[in-house]
């Protein structure tokens, strides 16, 4: 490797803030949206009100991909598809075992926004004999038994908890040891985990707090009126989730 | 009321920025941790450590609050956990329905982190004549015929919707249409409202995508290290979702 590509790849590898990396799928989302609709080329201002961020902050952001779009033209929208699902390692397929298939579990298991993106669901576990055997989204369940094989088998590196609270940590330390580096978590619970896992919560009541800070405002009448509460009307078209990842 | 009063109206009503606003959530949920252990006071170092965040931006959020904590012994844990809610809105019950009573329906239904937020879920709703009438969660399936009835009724403010797709926009314009200007969406669309509603939408597949960079990078090798793979690990255990909010 030349010392020009170390210093290419330095810049795409290390010089990505985190925030940016969260804003990435938001975009995503929004190209997808414009795709589906037939659109070619979009400007940063278009882009940026579709993923309800202010487009400074997206060409900032985009530019850590090295992409600057064209002046006059804005950018291609095909193109930059691939590059932030590159970015993303969306490109290569990723393969994902649900633990628990009650209620969320099911949900996540019918997902159609997981397979879209790149994650194939290779797996669905449970330790309840009730519903081993079961079919669910054309998979059948598995017994939690079989963890360890089902992973090391079907080349599973990302795992979704979605089991009761109780058992959450159990299974995460299970996951973690059968050498799993990657858990989303939807279990109300706090897990622990070692150095080089990551692990990310999904809290769902955290998006409805939001929305009850702006809801108190609102009800405020004149004396409580909240000017960000256009803003976020105006966002929200758009992507609410964006509110939460702009600083 | 006195100027002094409206003045202080005004920075708490104005002058909080929405970036802040979605990481409140986060800290309450830290701070509900450290109550459940018994633990009175706590240092922003320890606490922005529990919400993963750096101690100076929680310094300057908790401030927005008219919150600074004491020198050499930091914040009372149960009175910020009081000034949040109240920013939030918690401290008083919010109504919601659910419309929509597929998997990902019954997972809200039963999901215990909306009681314990001040969020009552008063009705359950759905088009479907083959689930009205059952029991989900001690509640009874009510069709969505009744929606304008059961919002004015119940006093409802917030609507989840978690139907398909299809049927998201239409449920939406008649949720608006009854006066509701907070909903939170989980169907995997883009919603339009009218200016002075609140959307937030819910796509389960962002923090997968997420988590996908990191993995890839991780599989990328020595060459392919990533620094901030080990600080994302490093917040991990706290909460995965800082990562989202915090710039």
């Amino acid at each position: 490797m030349t010392s020009r590509q170390n210093r290419t790849r330095d810049r795409a590898e290390r010089g990505i803030p985190e925030a940016t990396v969260a804003r990435l799928p938001v975009y995503l989302r929004a190209l997808h949206a414009l795709q589906d609709r037939g659109v070619a080329t979009v400007s940063s201002e278009e882009l940026a009100a579709a993923a309800g961020v202010n487009s400074a902050k997206l060409r900032k952001d985009l530019s850590h991909l090295g992409s600057y779009g064209t002046r006059g033209v804005g950018y291609e929208v095909e193109y930059l598809v691939y590059q932030i699902s590159r970015e993303l390692g969306l490109t290569q397929d990723w393969v994902v075992a649900i633990i628990g298939v009650g209620n969320l579990g099911r949900a996540l298991a019918g997902y159609g926004g997981f397979a879209s993106r790149g994650f194939r669901v290779a797996g669905l576990l449970d330790a309840d004999e009730s519903v081993i055997g079961q079919e669910i989204s054309g998979m059948t369940v598995e017994h939690i038994d079989r963890l360890e094989e089902i992973i090391a088998e079907r080349g599973v590196s990302i795992v979704v908890i979605a089991t009761p609270a109780a058992a959450a940590q159990t299974v995460c330390d299970r996951v973690v040891a059968a050498g799993v580096t990657s858990v989303l978590n939807f279990a109300p619970v706090v897990l622990t985990v070692p150095e080089g896992v990551d692990v990310r919560k999904v809290d769902l009541s955290i998006e409805l707090q939001i929305l009850a800070f702006h809801e108190q405002r609102k009800a405020g009448g004149p004396d409580g009126y909240d000017p960000m509460a256009g803003g976020v009307s105006g966002n929200g078209r758009a992507s609410g989730y964006v509110e939460a990842v702009e600083a």
